[in-house]
């Protein structure tokens, strides 16, 4: 959502922008020679590794740093389940249509994008402009009728024709497929990888010997069948997601590393500012759970933690906010929800949700399997219970429903104590009951084959339905947004650009320049490059016939923060190389013997480059 | 296909092992809560380590070795680019169904499964036996009227009924769905990879400064609704492939690199020797390529990288063989085609397919796209040719066309030799010729708005139409050979398994067991678990409480190739751990000062146990 009070007054030229990604390959429309297909984009050479770079160093700060369970689900994902985790029902767009030619638009996209333009408009007067504003604000969470009634009230038409438009129909964004040859198995590709750890959540907490808290995680594809796919990167209908799903006791979100990352301050936006409006504020997440403005520990663990890994991508911290869902826009069982929103071209664009989506995921799973998702919490001290237990014969079960005895048996053993005492009154009074299996079979069992009993039980630990804390990441937007924010022109050189990446994420970390082609200069570069190799810093040899700066200009381009240059002088005993800082272009002067472990330092971080500015003789270029 | 007399004599209690990969969640049916969906898996933290592993163990064999462009497309494809590369029409299984049930089985593994049956079976006829082993061997490449014809020879019925079945019927394995609200764009999930790179070859040609041969790789998923999956993880409906796409010269396939791998004994099952039938040879890659048994150098040295790789990450040397396509089961435009298969439980697999799809990929999309994907290779000398063109009048067609003009210039632009001739033709007789564009429109050009003209001209480069070799690895199924291969009982006690994996894919490097829960050992054990951090070696401590000799079965079951025990000797100045060999058990004591180095050289390959034995003391447990 755009805010106008909070816009940051940043100007990036995007057509240049897009230009460097498109000419250099980090990204393109899929299917370009056909004429491509929009929200679907293929990653070339750079982005690949750019992309790649960046969950590598988003598994080692979440699921490395703390031990985190990764797992690996399928795309494919049959309609029950979608159904038990409430997507088939409600996961839509609204959707209107140009009554004359049938084209489709997302209603709330073009409720923005015409109410915007009417602000901007001096005809406007000052009432319908608040008005608008207020539109803006909530429309998020708009129901049909609210986004009708508003498209009715300020006669928005059909950005194409400006003729009529539809009533706000509903439109899944689930793309459907069929499992298997015989068209029954109806199925979805997953819109979020959640539910695939939702699913595994009891091998998962075996896995982890029974305890809570533990996390999960998941890397993959997530696909959304967006209405009209326009922002580049921003919205597509394939992508890659890195979620996470804490699994917590719900009466206690304390979180053990808290005290570590409470200091930490954070750009909030709470519920109340985006209503009043008030601007965002700068707050410590420590006081922000005091004062509960965050709901507690865990999730303002993870918003500080998200704040930290944005950052380290390469994110500026000016253009990085956390805003709370209003509570329209919230789902009904969330606690509390807090987008990581970057500021781009496109206005604040979300790239990282934390949510607190309390049990309702392990709940719907639960009802809808028939299985248990629970953990066993230890009491403080045991307790007596009386347990109501359906006891049954089983030699004449099995002797009577043979091969089906196994599923009745555990049918029985899944009752809750509401069936049991159903089960009780209806043998006492006809002899018989009618057992239900979930498959839908039914079998009908008398009064010797299942007995109602009842005992005290003495018991250590109860049963609890974990709550889930969720930061979700969509990698594609993290990366757009990160592009945005390093994409830099030189000071009088407009036409050179330039991407300033962090280190950590660039697609290459150095570029080793032979400063013509002559033969001589082989065996220092092959020095130079086994020094980085050995290290495992990638590389790239530039030996084409341009001119140097050309070539440096070229390889800035690309985001490579360091750049090695061969010269004559290099030669010289003991062989020495310049190293370059693309964006400062400054350059010293190394022994090759060095080289490697300086490079290494600077690209870990472990020295920055004033510090080797200070070791080393500085070299001014002729 | 199994081949009876090529099959090695190696058990594996297969239940076993499947046990163990489902009790340590390795990986698990998908949905198992819901009763799981056949051909679905997901894999658990220790399958979701070791298949990351893999896969970067891939991506530097192939992709960092041999400076490969990797990238990264989108699974859902239009349908028309599936129609271009011959999938819509031609990617089917032969399904029969039982006539009484409507079961559907895939045809060939019926027949199969019932023809290796009757073999097996004693009273069958020598005769009949003969012809039941030729249909094993001519299975792979059978059309529908084979399979027809096979079934009714032989009677064979419903597996599940014994009833008739039907004929067989085509069934398309890609996964069908559409993109966008309005339904009209109907899509697939691919099948393969491939394609996405061979959309992109001009892009990456361009990356690559216009020069031949190079090499293109994607790691992803993909697609197929298998009939009825059943072989665990080796068939299933979703699944992550690495493949690579290496463009070349199509009249030079000779590979600059040959002569490194030349020498390299593999073993080959040709065509020929299947057919007579003979056994597997083994013969170095050198001369099965000057033999002309692999047609050439390039697809030769892929095979041999790729017995490389399949070794190094742990599958067995004699449970390896390149099986040649016969020609029966050749795609038409297919040069030659070798799949690596592995040996395990279900039989010889295939894991790996090495073909040379010589240009039929880049011409079916230049052909369907209208955009030439050609790359540009330079003439020895220098050549006259005759140049027809078609020349438009840009200003008349300008005013004439409007915004269509610009269609219409780019159109004129594509005319064929032929097509011009005709244009030609058509204006001199009638004043007029209809241009049609791809998409369908017309438009009628006059003889003042395009004049055709005839010249002579000399070119330094001709156009060629690259060949693609293409080794295609399904990461999921090396993966399942690789743990076959890996799994082994302790010799007099059967019931410990573990897994003898290569450290390069083990999911843990290296456990740290403290010997009690003393926390006096708490400062060893962090000092030891420091060492393995900083030199990026996963370690896992297990303080639970259970007998060192209990924690050590539990970790050498999930394949952790080394072990460290913190004991109370480990406190003597200056401070020792014991470094335990998981599959030998032996033991050595290592100072904690050293740990660090010596697992890393051992993890790396870099030292073996041997050596380590040889230069640390022997530790032998009391």
């Amino acid at each position: 959502m755009t805010n106008e009070a909070t816009m940051v007054e940043t100007f990036i030229d995007r057509f240049k922008l897009e230009d460097l990604l498109k000419r250099r390959f980090f990204f393109d429309q899929s299917f370009a020679i056909y004429g491509g297909v929009s929200g679907l984009y293929d990653y070339g050479p750079m982005g690949c590794a750019l992309k790649a770079n960046m969950i590598q160093a988003w598994r080692t700060h979440f699921v490395l740093e703390e031990g985190m369970l990764e797992v690996e689900c399928t795309s494919l994902t049959p309609e029950y389940v979608l159904k038990a985790s409430g997507h088939v029902d409600r996961f839509i767009d609204w959707m209107v249509k140009d009554k004359q030619t049938g084209a489709c638009f997302r209603a709330d996209h073009l409720v923005k994008n015409q109410a915007e333009t009417l602000i901007r408009d001096r005809k406007t007067d000052e009432k319908t402009k608040s008005e608008l504003m207020n539109v803006l604000v909530m429309l998020d969470g708009m129901s049909c009728d609210d986004l009708h009634e508003v498209i009715k009230k300020f006669d928005f038409k059909s950005p194409l024709t400006g003729g009529d438009l539809s009533e706000p129909v509903s439109f899944n964004l689930m793309f459907p497929t069929e499992i298997g040859p015989t068209c029954d198995q109806r199925a979805f590709l997953r819109p979020e990888t959640a539910q695939g750890i939702f699913i595994n959540f009891k091998r998962l907490l075996e896995f982890n010997q029974g305890r809570l808290p533990f996390a999960a995680a998941q890397v993959g594809s997530g696909f959304r069948n967006e209405i009209s796919p326009r922002q580049g990167l921003i919205r597509v209908r394939e992508f890659t997601m890195c979620e996470i799903e804490h699994f917590v006791d719900p009466t206690d979100k304390r979180h053990p590393k808290f005290e570590k990352i409470a200091h930490l301050e954070l750009t909030l936006f709470p519920a109340c500012n985006q209503m009043e409006p008030k601007n965002p504020q700068k707050i410590s997440i420590g006081n922000a759970v005091k004062l509960g403005i965050v709901n507690n520990e865990t999730l303002g663990y993870y918003m500080a933690r998200t704040h930290l890994f944005l950052l380290s991508v390469g994110i500026s911290p000016d253009k990085l906010r956390f805003r709370q869902h209003l509570s329209n826009e919230m789902a009904h069982y969330a606690q509390d929800c807090w987008d990581a929103e970057c500021f781009t071209s496109y206005g604040w664009i979300e790239c990282v949700g934390n949510a607190d989506r309390a049990c309702y995921d392990l709940h719907q799973h639960q009802k809808a399997s028939g299985v248990k998702l629970v953990a066993e919490k230890k009491l403080g001290a045991p307790k007596q219970i009386e347990v109501v237990e359906a006891v049954p014969n089983k030699q004449l079960l099995g002797k009577e429903f043979k091969s089906d005895s196994k599923q009745i048996l555990a049918a029985l053993d899944d009752l809750t104590e509401a069936q049991i005492e159903a089960l009780e009154r209806e043998v006492k009074s006809n002899g018989k009951y009618r057992l239900s299996l979930r498959e839908g079979k039914t079998f009908e069992l008398n009064s010797s084959m299942v007995e109602v009993k009842r005992f005290e039980k003495t018991v250590h630990v109860e049963e609890v339905t974990p709550s889930v804390i969720e930061p979700s990441f969509g990698i594609g937007r993290i990366l757009y947004a990160v592009l945005e924010h390093s994409f830099r022109q030189r000071e009088g050189d407009e036409k050179r650009c330039y991407l300033e990446l962090p280190p950590l994420i660039a697609p290459i970390k150095c570029s080793i320049l032979p400063i013509s082609s002559n033969e001589r200069l082989d065996p220092i570069i092959f020095a130079v490059r086994d020094q980085l190799t050995s290290r495992e810093i990638s590389s790239k040899i530039d030996d084409s016939s341009g001119s140097i700066g050309r070539r440096y200009a070229r390889t800035d381009e690309i985001g490579i923060p360091f750049g090695i240059t061969v010269d004559f002088e290099s030669e010289l005993q003991p062989w020495t190389v310049t190293l370059r800082n693309a964006p400062t272009m400054q350059q010293i002067r190394v022994s090759v013997s060095e080289i490697g472990e300086v490079v290494g330092h600077l690209v870990k971080g472990k020295m920055n480059w004033e510090t080797a500015m200070a070791k080393y003789p500085i070299f001014n270029a002729k």
